[in-house]
């Protein structure tokens, strides 16, 4: 096994620390922000609340026309808006969608051309440095280095990646989660499950990340019951947020897999949320996986708690928690998606071609994940 | 909980890795390389095999002055020698000897002085570049951001520590320990041993930091046996680097603590090398600590094999296990370092005195320490 490990981001975590936020933009030698999230940051008073945190010598703009899976020309205006307003550095605020918007256009507003093209075009070093600050416990961007954006003239997903976009600093406070609905608890809890279970057990994952991921696993199967349950359980909220932040660490230096590419072809073409559909797919996928990845699996039991010796039973036992949490924290059936079934052979095409789809332990044609659409739906 | 994470190095690992390192010197722009290395390195053919694959642009020149607990005036001579060579790269070559003062001369070459005041005098960002090339799996210095070296005027060790002296990459061969002898593979390998479980229990540790000590345990406990028993073993080889850095990864981002304390005042007093002090107090202090941190050591226990579901006995199966290990693997018992015990005072205080004291998961007196050297001296 070879591998390498690059962490650009430095990470600062805990209650609190977004209170650092002014000093960290000194030390970056900042002076013209731009903030960028999206509507439901701006309505929930978030924005308001984090952009008092800075001095009267900074400067600010805020561009907060980012769409769930956001879209290219979302990076395109936020790239033209960051030129025109002649700004050194990203704030990126909020969930999966903005902090991932903020990373393509952090390169696209230095190094110009169409978001679409970096997927082949090389990323040079020089990109608007990003303070990432997650608001959901569920989306790890804030450390990764990649940056999924949605191309609308051909309907699919690509994405954009490279240690030269990550943030430079993730500044990881779960107080800014306190005030989440329990849907979104939910859904973006279950997303960073995934997160970790696809970091743990993908093809290409190596030891720090597999470190990581079952790790992940313990925080998130212990907390988010609590967190949905109750949003003012400190430890729950704290416990999650770490969670998350570990199954970023763990996928961002393995590889996501098989539920990503359903999730990111559902996305793409029907523009459900990312996390929904991830949460939706990922004890579906996981019961294809598991003779492929048995011992891993039975690992992933343990960590949620699951103390069975024999590894096939201990692995569909936890498989059958995971399910078990899911109707517990009030997770829909694929049905709330509302997928026609017309559209299952291209989405299992979509699924097969995505740059995922390696990396899942079972290896998965296009028909095998036709069959599973087609499973899930009659459930 | 509050904490920073950051990892300045970018870690390369693998069997063959080495290979690429004329390719890094090529990326980090240098041209004179100063390798730094012991008379060990030199004599094992171990420096003229990785020099021979630097390619004609570029001139070397090595310093192997480097003696175990590397000393204040190793640092010095070598700084020196950096400045008057005029060299832009530092290749450390070795056990944690070299790297850790490499890490030091890094600094001092640059930005002068005596490496003592490096204590207490900030480090600025300018330090000569290091790549760091363990040929232990042991030290996990190739990833830690800290140099302990001997002050020979006082006899006591201190630790030079910041991100900016961190190795660059962190180029991590598991090829090149093949040819250890069993002796250095066993002391070397506890050594890695106590980093994880010492970066796992440290009353300062994190999450990430837990995550990683832990897993290092299970590679550690799976490999040290095979390894010690046939150095050609690849797997096992293989298994110890990859246990070593992790635990590397863990204790950086945490803390050691107690064992270090009293390995750290064995090897300032007597100059006993540094692995063989920590593997051999490893257990015995850990039965101190056991009734403060009994599910952790459980936690322990399980990443060795060992499965009881009973906190306490699991703990104490695991410490069973640990000195089990290091029976077999031949590593002596305490009376082997031959340490005066009218030193056990003096001995006693400077293991209060360490700064990693506070991170043991017991409160330890001088008193407590001393009573443990009489009593692991008396086994």
């Amino acid at each position: 096994m070879q591998f390498s490990f690059v962490l650009p981001s430095t990470i600062r975590y805990g209650s609190g620390v977004v209170k650092e936020l002014n000093q960290i933009i000194d030390q970056l030698g900042a002076k013209k922000i731009m903030f960028i999230c999206d509507k439901g940051i701006i309505d929930a008073g978030i924005y308001t609340r984090v952009k008092a945190l800075l001095a009267d010598d900074k400067t600010c703009v805020v561009f907060s026309d980012i769409e769930a899976n956001p879209k290219d020309y979302n990076v395109q205006n936020g790239a033209a808006f960051a030129r025109d307003n002649d700004v050194d550095l990203i704030v990126a605020l909020g969930g999966g969608s903005p902090i991932d918007a903020a990373k393509a256009i952090a390169v696209v507003a230095k190094q110009g051309g169409e978001v679409r093209d970096y997927t082949k075009r090389a990323i040079g070093p020089d990109c608007l440095p990003i303070i990432a600050i997650p608001t959901t416990a569920g989306t790890g961007s804030e450390v990764t280095f990649s940056s999924v954006i949605t191309d609308t003239k051909e309907n699919f997903k690509f994405t954009v990646k490279s240690p030269a976009i990550a943030a430079k600093v993730a500044l990881v406070d779960p107080e800014l989660t306190y005030s989440l609905p329990a849907s979104i608890t939910a859904a973006t809890g279950i997303d960073a499950l995934t997160h970790a279970i696809e970091g743990y057990t993908a093809t290409c994952t190596e030891p720090i990340a597999e470190a990581l991921g079952l790790y992940a696993v313990e925080y998130i199967g212990k907390y988010i019951e609590r967190a949905v349950k109750d949003g003012n359980d400190v430890e729950a909220r704290d416990g999650m947020m770490m969670g998350s932040l570990l199954a970023g660490l763990s996928f961002s230096h393995a590889d996501v897999a098989g539920v990503h590419c359903m999730a990111e072809a559902l996305g793409s073409m029907y523009d459900r949320p990312h996390g929904l559909c991830n949460s939706i797919i990922l004890p579906h996928l996981m019961r294809e996986n598991l003779p492929y990845c048995t011992a891993k699996y039975a690992r992933v039991a343990r960590a949620l708690g699951i103390e069975e010796s024999d590894p096939e039973k201990a692995a569909l036992l936890g498989i059958e928690k995971i399910q078990s949490i899911s109707a517990n924290i009030g997770l829909p059936a694929f049905k709330a998606l509302a997928i026609d079934p017309k559209d299952f052979r291209k989405l299992a095409e979509m699924s097969e071609k995505n740059g995922s789809n390696p990396s899942n332990p079972k290896p998965m044609t296009a028909d095998d994940y036709e069959a599973l659409f087609y499973k899930i739906d009659a459930l």
